[in-house]
């Protein structure tokens, strides 16, 4: 009887059909934008509530081990940008033929475009050393601050704000620019604003680049390499 | 002109206020759940919708590094739950007098109560050696894998189902428990259920173990440690 009640409860967790498609729709119409923002000004509001979302993702002993640093500063952007470009430089150089070629016309930053660029860190130290849950397996620091850059980036595309991961450059050069302690990771430098369009799918699917894999063949059961669930 | 009409569409952009209320509230209603968990079955298409959104986070260079183990059998359960109680007696040791007994008495996992347990890798050399984007920072693919446990995590809680991230366990040991090859990273282990209840507030936070840092104390302008923006 008391499994039942709470079960009934269970069922009253669930969210309203326009409730889930909010979310659902935020998780597939996200996308990568590099190419596609207006210069709109986005409110200082608009991004602390786009913040506030990053920070309530979960993070490992509730350490919250994430800060984020808002850019708006053109003079910032360009030294942002040049970091970018050496980086993608040699980046460049490792394809060969007409995958270098696919490679030079892709569009893979919107540093200067962008209105507002955002880095997102993970201090390590921080609530250290010990931290709880993160005895054996350090990194979950990291995986806390990618989880709340999840949060981020979902609630820009239900806000219509488009957001663009980019991840070539140094460490250490963005460290420099952005006066970013040693020890202290620079985990994600996103370029944010309102956009012309968000693409059906991702450019680097559109472009040829690779194919999304089938959801099956990423499945296991019980264990890896099991492709299908017991029948018992 | 241009950029009016263009404004027009990215204002179009922006979802109803009740799809975003659905994205927030999965965002802030979101918790790691140890143990509320209920023994009610969850259906495999909830468990492939769920992965589907899960499959639909970006990923550096499209590469998709991500498998999924889901777990059902009560025997692979009891095997990695003595791989957490292992880890799990050095972790306590480490803490010390009110803080030790604070920490034994905390629930860390539901390992055996979740009837389903999902483990979540990352395969570094997915459509490798050279993936576009992850020259510099190769850990990007491990970040890619966090950002899809997020949607992963958000999907689940608009469904009503509880999810835990258990971090306190050797890979390797779980590798071995799981027929992980050597090179792929088990980067999640979680527990999934229909739960008794979502707690209002994180359990850490409630429990007295670490405070919600306030955002105002995260936000940085233009560089690390500017905490005011430049009124120009």
């Amino acid at each position: 009887m008391r499994e039942f009640s709470a079960l009934q409860g269970s069922v009253l967790h669930e969210f309203s059909r326009a409730e889930k498609r909010g979310l659902y729709k935020a998780i597939y119409k996200r996308r990568d934008v590099r190419g596609h923002f207006l210069s709109k000004a986005v409110a200082k509001e608009l991004i602390e509530k786009l913040l506030d979302a990053a920070h309530h993702a979960g993070s490992v002993g509730f350490m919250q081990p994430w800060s984020f640093i808002v850019i708006r500063s053109d003079e910032v952007k360009r030294r942002v940008k040049h970091v970018f470009d050496r980086a993608n430089q040699a980046a460049a150089q490792v394809h060969q033929g007409e995958r270098r070629e696919l490679y030079s016309r892709l569009k893979l930053e919107g540093i200067l475009e962008a209105p507002v660029n955002l880095c997102v860190t993970c201090d390590p130290t921080r609530h250290g050393p010990h931290v709880l849950g993160r005895h054996t397996i350090r990194e979950t620091d990291v995986y806390s601050t990618c989880c709340a850059i999840q949060n981020f980036w979902l609630a820009a595309r239900a806000e219509g704000i488009g957001v663009g991961w980019v991840s070539i450059f140094d460490p250490a050069e963005l460290r420099e620019v952005l006066h970013i302690p040693e020890h202290v990771i620079p985990v994600a430098y996103l370029c944010v604003g309102y956009v012309r369009e968000f693409l059906p799918r991702p450019e680097l699917e559109s472009a040829g680049w690779l194919s999304r894999l089938p959801l099956e063949e990423l499945i296991f059961h019980e264990q890896w390499g099991r492709r299908h669930a017991d029948q018992t």
